[in-house]
């Protein structure tokens, strides 16, 4: 069993940990959180022990009825490996601790390629990721752009890609940020800096990536463009998405048209927080023009990185070499249904 | 075993099956659509039967792999009660054919008071609706009002009620409802018909009740002010709160200030559908001056009328007469994780 | 004098009487209105005289201090041309009473390009209007894509457009529309149908549309890659835009990053009704890579074809034949300044 | 002339720069900027001096284009008076520089009454403001409670006064802050501080006030229960409203329900920036039952203030000595038009 540590309980840490806890071959050791907010009541209540940063704080813990079990670092001790899902920015701050123990750990895409040296996707770069001390799972949206551009460049060949980000403005419990009425762009300039992103994890893919923030908690939408290397046709790109484990293809015969109602449907399924850990690619927005493959895909923010952050404990734990048996594993142990 | 149809498979009738699927002494018989669309698809995932306003249209359902069992009038012959979640004003249409047929029904608080010529709330008038043919499980938000307003006015009395109450736009999923930018005074004109509606169930109550609709989709929220008959204090209030199986209080120590973050809480908790079926009364806001009771409470549009309608079920099957009993049969089905 | 007829003082409508009032070569002769909503109380501050459809409601708008000067056929015999504004769809059942009385008339891109036989844009194809009965001022999403594609065609060469446009759900003081929550696809499939819109206007351009509809009310975003005939420099590109006397560059030096500041600028400019006519090309995010230019470009739906059914009324008219006459004594009747 | 500094040229400085400018008694002698974003450039466009805190960047401002007259001290001591509308909490840190120079100066509601030790409305203390050094006029919410409740108490009697404040999230301009999909309870706790503010100008009045935040950019709506001192008519409150030249009645033969179609006609009705400065009374809403007055008013975040602050400065400098006068002046410079 490889002992996880998750390091930062909130939006992505508290999905990852009931991931990891749906494995056979994983185990969390340990949550840690900084303030006795309500996702703290959420681990007391899945049973998983709660760590603290400022130990000095226990007591606050304790008089709202939160158990602590320690402080961070006597959490790390415990454990093989730490998923660090602290704010972005935060996560480059615990490097030391970590590399004073010794322990392998993994941050997200909040923190730049260089914290881990190591930029991770499970289908793309599984192997690579074997055995390492650091890396680093992309962000929800390069997670979202590497799977589907690494599966048509494996069967048709991308010459080269163009996509417009039109991305959530905050999580959906999240207060405080907007806009409430605005597009925002983000950045202002061209290209954003989701096409290096890509490039971290697939070196060699051309990519220039346009990038702006809408009042919306739901989901990410990526419109793109592919430019491929030879003729297709609509029904092989199908083919290669509807044999990728991870794209889901929302069928026409659904009705669905948007993030909302996708979101809906994710939920009616009974998947656990309403979480589409798949890209979701509108099956009717496929097309075909000459050289070019068009296609609108949902991402969900708070979901799709969860299950690369499983496979990338699994390969830094490097008792599973092949990736497409931890893919398996992972997919198999959330109970994927088809969407 | 009770068997339930649920005619209209939309918002409410998919939260209704699945609740009443959960309870020891009823059983989902049937479902309706009048299209093939992503509900349809859920209906099947959970093995309700799928019957068919217009069976004419079977083709269209099949081609897209969803089994026909035969049409809605075939679905009613087969059950002893009908739940009709139909859009507002399409239940009052069905009325003759469940006249016809003999059937039980409960109609959804879209429809006038008069469709039934009964309207219920568990905590108000579970005896009342033993074994009657006909009856209306009040609006979302008439049954968040009742509870409270019946559960304050039993222990400590209430003079005057009057409550504004700030409506979501359209829930989650509901693309085409806006508004995007504004508060919308809906009616513009005082008093709303909320106040008449809780006294449909509630008719000695003096109530004013002013609604306006707002850019949101998670969860209505009420400001409430009560006139006490005498003086309180914020503990006895509190406590009369806590001590209802269906009022749930935020408690200050979550931090949670939001009807967002309220849903975040809920959805962690692991309730399907993320739903929360009490009242959330936020526990901070409790306040007492003098002789008014003042409060905040976050009431789920889609979900709290679900387990009203499962005990509307069961007191007009009429076996079990005590509503303590029908209400903690219903709550413990579902699981209830206190708030 | 060009006498004007302004059928449809909605939305649209309201800014071409006030654009019209303020030529030296045009008056508006008269407003119609279906109902007495507020709009009409303001064609009454304004002195425009009012018609409405159906003259047996004549009492409705004088109960409430609206004096009706006519109905619609009335308002067309007294006018040499007449914009119909009315609602997309509706304007096409009017062309007959137009071609009955042999009225000029404008219709908006709400309309099919058959109802007219003719797109029009200032830009584009002034020209070819001289004399017209029947033309259609494209839709503010088409008027903007055709401005820019247009100068940058003729100054450089474009060899293929790819533009995604993200859209408002509804305009300002529209509160039914949605969505609140939600990016949806509209429509689902790719190419959308403005691509073909642009090329009833430019009908050598080669053109892939995608668009989506977001909770916002000011202004659409158009991220926009346009491939070239030849190299470019970013210099070059810009000075195109800055030539044209109805783009408008928002300068990096203002901060402005998003619709909403921008549209809080032109506010602050004294604009009237805070009208950005120009297409608002963010000067930040032009940017060239090798033969491709790619930018961002906010379009004001309420307010860029105001001017080009200006330029269109005296196209058709007859007298001036310059397309930069007329531009220009568009442009500085209604005191253009440069954002 | 009253020579006005503004220091601060944001949303309220720059509509009180205009204000004042437009005063036959007043001129403004500069305003103030620390960066020079857009409002700078509408600063110059206006020909407002433009006085920078921090003289050390007069060369990132002048390389834009815009030049600086100087520093913020030196604008001061060429002013009789200055209204400092920069960001809450910063204000209060400028005043020690006011004490200095012993310039008079008026602050805004986002600062403590203690700041100034006098809280300014037109309505209800112009002759105590006479004279003063220092006077805050109150936030707009409060502007607009205390107007109509000094109204409806000098001719009716208000023995009590329940207020329901539904606010806007953010400015129209503002994108950083929301919420995207929630409504916030601001504070959690009742009663909000708006209820002791009201009493910082009118200290008899009972008054309970509750408060939370939409996802909305167009006004602030309140839901007003008055418990009177008498019986009253419908017909006497509302000719109590109308005999008011600050409280707007936004009648019913417009079809106006929302904040945003209020909005829309104060544009189209021409006023600059589409300001509402008076009290919108939704006069459907205007209910009276027994001894209770309910209705609900729509508060213009950016616009009530800023007439008080003129208003406030006309007091101070001591000249014009009756209210009247002064609202006449202040009311007729600005060209109100009955709404």
């Amino acid at each position: 069993m490889i002992k996880v540590a998750v390091n930062g309980y909130g939006t992505i840490g508290k999905r990852v940990a009931d991931a990891v806890a749906a494995q056979p071959d994983m185990k969390v050791i340990g949550v840690s959180k900084t303030k006795p907010s309500h996702e703290a009541f959420v681990a007391k209540s899945r049973g998983y022990p709660l760590y603290i940063a400022d130990i000095s704080r226990k007591a606050a813990f304790e008089k709202v009825g939160l158990p602590v079990s320690g402080n961070v670092e006597e959490m790390l001790k415990a454990a093989d490996i730490v998923v660090d899902a602290t704010p972005g920015g935060v996560g480059e701050k615990n490097k030391p601790i970590y590399q004073k123990l010794g322990i392998k750990a993994i941050w997200q895409g909040g923190e730049e390629h260089e914290v881990a040296g190591f930029s991770f996707n499970s289908d793309c770069n599984y192997k690579d990721a074997i055995g390492k001390q650091f890396a680093r799972v992309v962000s929800c949206n390069t997670t979202g752009l590497c799977r589907v551009i690494k599966a048509i460049d494996d069967k048709i060949g991308v010459a080269k890609v163009t996509a417009v980000m039109v991305r959530r403005g905050a999580d959906p419990h999240v207060v405080k940020k907007g806009p409430i009425d605005a597009v925002v762009l983000d950045p202002t300039t061209i290209p954003s800096h989701h096409g290096p992103d890509v490039n971290t994890v697939l070196p060699h893919i051309n990519i220039v990536t346009m990038a702006m923030i809408v009042p919306t908690t739901q989901m990410h939408m990526h419109a793109i463009q592919m430019e491929l290397k030879k003729e297709t046709t609509r029904e092989e790109a199908l083919a290669v998405m509807k044999a990728h484990s991870r794209i889901g293809l929302v069928q026409s015969s659904t009705g669905i048209k948007s993030t909302a109602e996708l979101k809906e449907y994710v939920m009616d399924l009974g998947r656990p927080r309403s979480d589409l850990w798949e890209n979701g690619v509108f099956e009717a927005s496929v097309a075909v023009v000459g050289k070019n493959l068009y296609f609108f895909q949902a991402i969900h923010q708070e979901a799709d990185v969860v299950i690369e952050n499983v496979d990338a404990i699994r390969a830094m734990a490097g008792e599973v070499t092949d990736p497409e048996v931890s893919i398996r594993m992972t997919n198999e142990s959330l109970g994927f249904v088809a969407i």
